[in-house]
């Protein structure tokens, strides 16, 4: 099969790649679009010592596995916990310690033709969920994360601090959920679309952090975070959206002096996510910025990378 | 009358200075103990830019102010609140953007034989504590906060990492709640106290961090912030009860892999304090190193600012 392998040193295009077998309550999945996520970057700067096939967005068809999956169109859940361990009892095998990750680690991601996913990781994208919307089922998944970890009063002062993939993401599923949302950005484009979908923006050259009750963190730099502690009220919430790598240095003694909570965010509910896409209440088709054959995954991955890029797919097949 | 004063460069002895004048709903206080905090150590370096009177810890008499407090032992909170803006009608002073804060923030201390203090701020002390312990009972407020800001399940894990003041008496506050408690620490002679008194605990050499519910960070040190983090389990909760006035450099990133909730710490509240001092449920004066008199109170400020030192007070009249 096609693959995107990265080998800890470089990303490379194999054409004959082994499809992967499957294994007791696994099934095989025929990619169908997948997409590259600012996670995958990082892990191809050395983040977690991935090696193997990166990707853990995507949409596919079973093609190998439970005869109730087979033939169906899926999005998968990326951590692929024991089922057995005192995390996993507790519904909370995204923590599992003994877990592997698609496409981060000790498992192969979607950035192929074919990957292996468990059974239970697995669930049935809506009929009338276009590919194109249910590839993005991950990342909104993880934005509702933020609504499965805090409460919103009806009329809270949300910001949502930064105008990537993931803010404008995390900032309509806020909306979604009543919240008054502002975002701020430094992508002129990107406040645009949001604007069309009914959403506040300001530029961040033009913004003055005040007090408000929630602040999103999804700028992954230590700027955004300083920013963030900068905005939040005295006994408000800072949501940690984005995984910064790299060492911050910074002050957090207004965090004590203002009680403020921390909540760090990672993957969330695929349920609601699918939800969403299958009603409409969540705009994700105009945040795709290119779709690429698998074949040119490697300039696609440069796409990505380009400061202001929204979202890049892969196609297959 | 004497007082300890920082002009922004050094503490000097007074002998003399200018008796305070009461005003409208403020009350005179004639000073019997006060402590010395880890703040006050960080005000003396220059921490908030104060100049006046430091001290905040204290317990008087009133002798000036309304009749039903004239005559009383109080002890007083240290934000002094507008209490006409909005934080003060939520009840949340302790946030008002334009308090003034005892001995920290465009107020003077209670480093001095007599201090004003508004009224609103007093809470009589219970005939049955004596000074010495009701001379905590604001650090021991700011223990109490946690319980007033988290929830504890009854078999909760907590690490109270930090045998100073404050960490002796959340350790002591968690465990009155009901949680099983461990302190880890770095002096011998605190660990011996803690035990006497019923609790775990760990020497820092020994301890291995591992995934507790709740992680109670009262080092006040950049490392200690970084032990806190690999020490709470995912979805746990870390609090952060010192303010490190100094920039952390630190990866933030496992906060948000791991979803942990943290919550800044600060003040706190004053009945159920004085409640358990009344109790006796906990014990303070073991924390005591040593009394000196306020005329020598620069020498207790360096005994204070000695590594592994207690509570250092000062006697006044």
């Amino acid at each position: 099969m096609h693959a995107l392998h990265w080998n800890g040193q470089a990303l490379q295009l194999h054409s004959a790649y082994p499809v992967p077998r499957v294994t007791e309550h696994t099934a095989l999945v025929r990619m169908r679009l997948a997409g590259i996520c600012s996670t995958d970057l990082q892990i191809l700067k050395g983040y977690m010592g991935f090696s193997g096939i990166p990707g853990h967005e995507f949409v596919g068809e079973v093609v190998e596995g439970p005869s109730d999956l087979t033939g169906k169109r899926v999005v998968g859940e990326i951590n692929f916990a024991c089922g057995i361990c005192e995390w996993c009892r507790q519904q909370l095998g995204r923590h599992c310690p003994n877990r592997r990750v698609m496409g981060i680690l000790n498992a192969d991601g979607s950035f192929a033709d074919y990957v292996v996913v468990p059974v239970d990781n697995l669930h049935i994208v809506p009929d009338n969920v276009p590919d194109e919307a249910a590839v993005f089922t991950e990342p909104l998944a993880a934005a509702f994360a933020i609504l499965e970890q805090i409460h919103f009063r009806p009329d809270a002062e949300v910001i949502v601090l930064g105008d990537g993939k993931l803010g404008l993401l995390c900032a309509q599923v806020l909306h979604f959920a009543g919240a008054c949302v502002t975002v701020v950005g430094k992508h002129q484009r990107k406040l645009v679309l949001l604007q069309k979908l009914g959403l506040r923006t300001v530029a961040l050259a033009d913004w003055k952090p005040g007090l408000s009750d929630v602040v999103i963190e999804a700028t992954g730099s230590t700027r955004g975070l300083q920013l963030a502690i900068a905005a939040v009220r005295p006994r408000g919430t800072l949501v940690l959206k984005s995984t910064v790598a790299q060492d911050h240095t910074l002050s957090l003694a207004p965090l004590v002096i203002n009680e403020v909570t921390v909540i760090g965010s990672r993957c969330g509910p695929f349920p609601p996510a699918l939800h969403a896409l299958a009603q409409g209440s969540v705009a994700v088709t105009p945040l795709i910025d290119r779709v690429y054959p698998l074949a040119e995954g490697l300039a696609a991955v440069n796409h990505a990378a380009q400061p202001g890029a929204l979202k890049v797919l892969l196609r297959t097949n």
